[in-house]
């Protein structure tokens, strides 16, 4: 693990695109950019473009490839998005119809793929800040829950906000807000922090995508836009096609944290 | 014109459309935001989404209308983006054709709006920072610039940057990166400090738009990355129609800049 924290984005996806390391990516490369995947065919994509600009604390978008293209030729020139990611979730009319570690075979020459900055990219300035991510220490993946925010729709797509969430104490939410105001590429400031049920979370012991972590005594729920909003969003818009990652499970790129951050 | 500092964007945007205020918008309803305008037919919208996104310093997007719609719904709800910018510039492949006070006759139902964030956003928090802001002082339009300085690509359109600029000494050169840092969405950060030459411009009492300003011994001008850029593009790419405001007569919206701010 030691290993993977320090390795290069580029030894990280060449391990992932030979089916060598299929788990979350939080901790992995610290210090580069994390991304979220979202691919429509074109006939969507100015739709789909045109809902994250409205939307960009779910939705900051790092790149779009060109049409039918696989290389994000800003986030990681060389790379393959239809490999270079541990997991991938295939979405058929609003249904989930596979989980591949690979979407080759489902690939067209009329997709575009959209990536979509992921929080993984500011934790290492939240751990620098000693500000605990709790999933880290775990070893297991965020909790994600779909939420009752709506996005701003923009033609054929709408949908609710999905939110990450990391657990800490009052004090160190109030630096975590500093911290994270810098990253706004990467969902910047939380959208939200205490009472879960404020946003529509019925129990944060449950979430929606990822696995439950632990929230010790005088902790406080800190919960941040999230980019698996898209397959929130494909669940309520039922495109023909949609591939997405696997929430968690994120394409690696080779932009330092750093040179997203505004100030 | 203390008046027109202090009225809201709703009370300035009513004059415009009657035409009894055809003027550059610089220090008109301080703490409001000031806006861009490129119109482009639908089917040139989404390479021109995408080449906003792919520039975001010079065309950082604030607003999208709906397909046909002239309302800027996020941005001042209930204007008309026909009828509420000063002056406009009318591009037929390539070529300016008309410079009107209104497009209204140019309008068609295929047609997209794009806000794009303006710089004189932040001259309010420049001028309370005690910044010099020299094409106010001098009750003229900002000078702009086409420069060497190419954009992503992105389909249909590619073309160079332009950049506007104000000229002060060193020390607060400084003070105006930390201070327009905060606004990302109307251009952030300057582009350039010092030396025109160094980015392709020859002549800086020579501006290619707006008019030029007294730069005093001493000072160095600073340049910023410009929303005249779209129209630059038009010139590069010749859509066959392309409507935008005329260079200083922006579109002043409802939100306030402390609202785009990001610290």
């Amino acid at each position: 693990m030691e290993n993977l924290t320090s390795a290069t984005p580029r030894q990280v996806r060449q391990m992932i695109r030979r089916n060598e390391l299929v788990r979350p990516t939080a901790g992995l490369c610290q210090g580069h950019v994390q991304a979220n995947l979202a691919i429509v065919p074109k006939d969507l994509a100015y739709d789909f473009l045109l809902f994250c600009q409205r939307n960009p604390k779910p939705c900051p978008i790092l790149d779009v490839t060109d049409v039918g293209s696989p290389e994000p030729r800003l986030l990681g020139p060389g790379a393959d998005l239809r490999y270079d990611i541990p997991k991938y979730r295939v979405w058929k009319n609003g249904e989930m119809v596979d989980e591949p570690m690979d979407v080759a075979r489902y690939w067209r020459d009329d997709l575009v793929a959209f990536l979509i900055g992921c929080s993984f990219t500011f934790e290492t300035a939240l751990l620098k800040a000693m500000v605990p991510v709790r999933h880290i220490e775990e070893d297991c993946n965020v909790p994600m829950y779909l939420t009752n925010i709506a996005c701003r729709p923009a033609g054929f797509f709408h949908g609710s906000t999905v939110v990450s969430m990391r657990p800490m104490p009052p004090e160190l939410a109030i630096r975590a807000v500093q911290v994270t105001s810098r990253f706004p590429g990467v969902h910047g400031a939380p959208l939200h922090i205490g009472d879960p049920a404020a946003i529509g979370i019925r129990d944060v012991n449950k979430p929606d995508f990822g696995d439950a972590v632990t929230i010790k005594p005088g902790e406080v729920p800190v919960f941040w836009a999230c980019g698996v909003t898209p397959q929130a969003v494909a669940m309520a818009v039922k495109p023909e096609l949609m591939i997405t990652h696997s929430p968690g499970y994120m394409f690696i790129g080779d932009l330092r944290d750093e040179e997203l951050a505004v100030l």
